[in-house]
């Protein structure tokens, strides 16, 4: 990669003009909101480093970076599920990406639904955890243990 | 607050089971994402500790951590922006939120756009940062120099 993003020096500019300085944590990393350009459904929360996001906006595809694997990730290299970049936005202090991308009739989430946020949680006042019981909103619409066999379960306790 | 969010100590049950047991990073925070019921477009991008997540499931309404304040923080206690939950979700490995929210014909970015998410960065092939020209997508609908006088910007370099 040759080129670089722009230094972040002055607010005003950060948050009103039209050059990508991004913010990078303490760890290198952005975090990047993935949907579905077609429902605008949420996919997936992730997050890149400098050169996933460089990879991202000149391949076109979604590339993140695995905190488990420490990695670079392109999205899909194993499962098939590949992310094709419909938009790329950044928000007002430039520190977190909003990814629309298509994946036709594919699946975001490595426990095999579509997306990875297919629990809701009850709301109101809960006098402790057990009262907690969440809601499934989605249906796996396939088997991880097929697609993802043989790899390491990206989950961490 | 009494309750306490159920331990991590099972990868199945983390993914699989209704048991609210999020993952607090390094800096006691989770990331979320805010979007608007009706439309689905995405708001904001922010975090919360253990405490405000509570708080939002609770009172119904978002409160989030301000890592530029640190701490803990009503959405809307200054620009009247409140935000009614509708939905929260909880992904996977549960390590980051999704609030789908009420704002009527409010706004949600503290530069005076309804999104923080107002720009689109350029796809494809690109020699240097200059050429990175974004593009702005949404027009102000409220100015943020009345809404928030005499508030330090949370903007940081």
């Amino acid at each position: 990669m040759q080129f670089m993003f722009k230094k972040r020096d002055n607010i005003k500019e950060i948050e009103e003009g039209k050059c990508l300085s991004p913010k990078f944590d303490e760890n290198g990393l952005i975090p990047v909101i993935t949907t579905d350009f077609q429902s605008g459904d949420i996919l997936m929360h992730g997050y890149m480093n400098d050169a996933s996001l460089k990879k991202t906006i000149e391949t076109k595809e979604a590339h993140y970076w695995s905190r488990s694997r420490k990695k670079m990730w392109r999205k899909g290299q194993v499962s098939g599920f590949v992310q094709k970049i419909k938009d790329i936005r950044i928000d007002d202090d430039q520190d977190s990406v909003w990814l629309s991308v298509d994946i036709g009739n594919g699946a975001s989430c490595h426990v095999g639904y579509r997306s990875c946020f297919y629990r809701s949680i009850p709301l109101g006042k809960i006098k402790n955890s057990q009262e907690l019981a969440m809601e499934f909103k989605e249906k796996k619409i396939f088997n991880p243990e097929k697609v993802y066999k043989g790899q390491p379960n990206p989950t961490k306790i």
